[in-house]
């Protein structure tokens, strides 16, 4: 049971920040895994920490992305002194485009890599951002804040953590972070550089939660190779090997397993093109001369000589993978004997679409290898063993779980508070709850209004909640639209009603009883002399409405359109 | 890599059944999890075992129930001489009343429990089906069938194999199984029956394959309750208890603790009340006397003396447990300091809801206890472990997984392998695909179309894939529906047309543009002398697809009704 104080937190506006407090407010990221975003207000400026996207879910038909809630900081852009990325994957980067809408010259920092990645981002949306690079051991001034960053491991390279220094104190927030003690790039997590700045002190902890419930801690990532290894040297025909796009380190290792097998590599999907070719440039991926081929050219060499490595690791229905799991890839057909290697998470909301690429394979006769069946996979983030460690390191004053649900928050305190920090200075606090430090307290303290703000196609925030409702009346039962001209003057239909249905039945004929309950519906009107299109239209769709419920028991949404002539 | 045949099977129609031979084929159940339905063919007589419901998924929106698919027996429905249920799982009996509605006189054999929630089922239907109550050990011919039927342990009591004796062999269906030894109720499953059978020689094994891939044991059941016991023992308010309604074990253990900790007991959801009542009358769970109390009187109850025993395991959104995570029960609030126990599985496909439940609780305070961090949860299937035991004590020649994805059929098929079944025998087999079994080999020889037939409210078979479809574009897309009433001679806009948007948009003025496009489009077809209204409707469904893709990149339905006046 927990010390915990637990509950929503308050719900009223915060009040004015006191002088010499510093203020904190996720506008995504917590209570919730994706659109990270924190921001830090310290004497009338604001620092914004990541800016990310969420990927939608079942209930958000039709939705390609859900943007971090930018009004509590609309009106006060003009204050923001900078945007720290802490790292390149799109729950931390994937926002920024439309916050440069907003202030095309706010000045993002971020590493190399970061920001090499934020840059092919922001050509595809046309934009120029004022990219500022930084790098592990600086310390700098960004307007009122004074900066320093840190190494830390995660499973994409030249991730930072950044301190921010205000007269209020110290913050310190970890971005994604774990503790590989053998990372493959050798870039530990500056757990030293940690403790040095604990032996300042810090106020106030901001600290990946993702993991918290799980316990020990994560596997070194360089294990993965000799794993690879062995599935790969028994294989006697393709080799396909699935992962994210972003994760240079588990690229490499794929790598070198094709190398020291004699296998020719084909990178398939774009974002694996295009990002690797970005680690490549940058020195951060080591690919051997004349091992990279082209798809068309890989399709073409001995099946024992080719590995393709590919996206599609989450069962996204367009990707190559999901393509060859139904025998629709135009180049790859899967053989019996043909591997293929899940070398990647599964996200908690992919099951169905994974599980569906996995037996479309075993179907074909592949062999599939995922993290079920074989150690191929590690996380990014760190387990609760490894928390332990940096909150002992770090001795933080005050604890602020980020980047988790509620149950990851709660299981993140809980950590903190076994370590010493007092359970009273640990804050739970969910997206748009106002936390400020002041005397080096941090308290809960209001609330701004926190909501999903939808990218839907080329436009931002018009589709809303009334919008998602429809779609999921719409997506469960179609619909029923009734036409009919009617004389202005009396009423009288003027044309046969038109009873249509979409998603409602395959049956032609399901309506057809329909169409004379209107016309008897239509006489009633007016015979009581009803010539108001609205009142005909109320009447038509309280009567359809009702035997369709008693006919079929279901909820379609009935769309009467009543024209005046 | 494996041995086995693998691959999607034959794809014509099977052959005439041989004289003496035998033929298998699934309608359901195997490629899936669900809709458990599997017909037997001997000399022109037909034996069915189990008929159950598949729960639909993301791909098919509105849909409450998948059947199996008939049409392969609806001419032969006179040539069944029975329907065997091997237990009361929903995906084994809960398409029974949609079988007796093409055949109401067809005797279903079942054990007592099984019948018990067939007939609780039927009545809802309003029918009154000819049940056989059979139980393990007793031998019985049905038809031109001659069967046995043995003990089996597994997640709900009373639960049955069937082995299925003709002259072109014996077969024997485990229906779903494992092999706990240590078994609650004492009831082991039959593997002396089963040696003794294999000692006869069993041509066709068809096995549980759900678990195939998990290695080792299932734990115990009865290891449960000191798990149950430790948690209930720490907490000093509320207990809620949520399982699957027919888990009659589970619940015992639950009922058991609640003794032992004094607290009394209340039932939540019509299911559990209703599977509990009849468990409790047929002498299945021990209920002591004046220990289950209603809702009512147990929120009244101190909160250390009341434990609730509810539905809503899987996250269903309107099951009490999801209500009380949004804090919107009626009678039961949550705090700090409740413990909700999540005794129960998590399927595939419910981990956004079952986490989201959740999350809501531990947002409100509860403790939630769950599998994922206390044993409080074990499987009904056999894995691996379980399956070479049952193997080597069948020792069949020919053996098909049934009750499984291919990832999990191919599985179960290497272990039955591994055993030293010939991988020429193992015959992995969707739906659909006719296995005969001639002079003691089982082969696949054709393979009759399955689809998916879908219930949605009242009706059976109406709503297929185009209404899919439809549901699928409008509740990702919403639509554009646009009415103009035009002069029958001229082709002539008597009106301004009407058009409008739901689920495309929350912009009152989305869609003004589109007005003024639709006019110009009726000028044009007017001025050429168009007046067909379905050629109206063409250009104007062009114009507007056009116009919506290019300002919104957004795929809505475009409906366009041209009424002719």
């Amino acid at each position: 049971m927990s010390e915990l104080a637990v509950g929503p937190g308050p719900t009223s506006a915060p009040p004015a920040l006191p002088d010499g407090a510093l203020r904190t407010v996720a506008l995504g990221g917590i209570s919730e895994v994706g659109r990270n975003m924190t921001v830090f207000e310290y004497g009338g400026r604001l620092l914004i920490v990541d800016c990310g996207v969420l990927f939608p879910e079942d209930p958000h038909p039709g939705v390609d992305l859900i943007l971090p809630d930018f009004r509590a900081i609309e009106g006060r852009l003009d204050e923001v002194d900078g945007l720290v990325l802490t790292h390149g994957h799109e729950d931390h980067i994937g926002a920024v485009p439309f916050l440069l809408r907003l202030r095309p010259d706010l000045p993002v920092y971020g590493s190399t890599f970061t920001l090499a990645l934020l840059a092919a981002k922001c050509r595809e949306h046309k934009q120029k951002p004022v990219l500022v690079e930084v790098s592990e051991g600086e310390r700098r001034n960004v307007g009122a804040f004074d900066l320093e960053f840190f190494a830390v491991n995660h499973s994409i390279p030249d991730a930072l953590a950044v301190a921010i220094r205000t007269p209020a104190g110290v913050v310190l927030h970890t971005g994604d972070i774990k503790l590989d003690q053998l990372p493959l790039d050798g870039r530990l997590t500056d757990l030293a550089g940690f403790s040095r700045l604990g032996d300042e002190g810090v106020d106030l902890l901001c600290v990946d939660s993702t993991n918290a419930e799980v316990p020990g801690f994560v596997t070194p990532e360089r294990e993965i190779g000799p794993v690879l290894d062995d599935v790969i040297a028994k294989v006697r025909q393709r080799v396909i090997v699935a992962c994210f796009a972003s994760h240079v380190h588990r690229v490499q290792q794929v790598l070198d397993a094709a190398v020291r097998h004699g296998r020719r590599v084909a990178l398939v999907g774009r974002s694996m093109v295009r990002n690797m070719n970005i680690a490549a440039e940058l020195g951060l991926l080591n690919v051997p001369e004349g091992l990279l081929i082209d798809l068309d050219e890989a399709v073409n060499l001995p099946e024992s000589h080719v590995l393709f490595v590919s996206t599609g690791s989450q069962g996204e229905p367009l990707s190559a993978l999901s393509r060859m799991a139904r025998g629709e890839h135009r180049q790859i057909s899967i053989r019996a004997g043909d591997t293929v290697v899940l070398a990647s998470s599964l996200i908690p909301g992919n099951e169905n679409a994974v599980f569906g690429v996995i037996n479309g394979l075993v179907r074909l006769g592949a062999d599939v290898v995922h993290q079920s069946n074989a150690k191929v996979h590690v996380s990014g983030h760190a387990s609760a063993g490894e928390l332990l460690f940096l909150y002992n390191a770090i001795r933080p004053s005050n604890v602020m779980p980020v980047h988790g649900e509620w149950r990851h928050l709660r299981a993140c305190g809980e950590l903190a508070v076994q370590t010493g920090v007092a359970a009273d200075n640990v804050v739970l606090a969910e997206n748009g709850v106002v936390v400020d430090l002041v005397d080096g307290k941090a308290q809960a303290t209001g609330r701004v209004e926190i909501g999903e703000v939808y990218v839907d196609g080329l436009s931002v925030g018009d589709v809303g909640e009334s919008t998602l409702s429809d779609r999921l009346i719409l997506g469960e039962g179609g619909f029923i639209a009734i036409t009919v001209a009617v004389d202005s003057a009396t009423g009288r239909a003027m044309s046969e009603p038109t009873v249509s249905g979409r998603g409602f039945s395959d049956d032609p004929k399901a309506l057809d009883e329909a169409a004379s309950l209107v016309e008897m519906e239509l006489s009633r009107t007016e015979a009581e002399g009803i010539t108001e299109t609205h009142r005909i239209a109320q009447a038509i769709r309280r009567a359809v409405g009702r035997w369709v419920a008693e006919t079929y028991r279901r909820r379609p949404m009935i769309i009467p359109t009543v024209i005046s002539v």
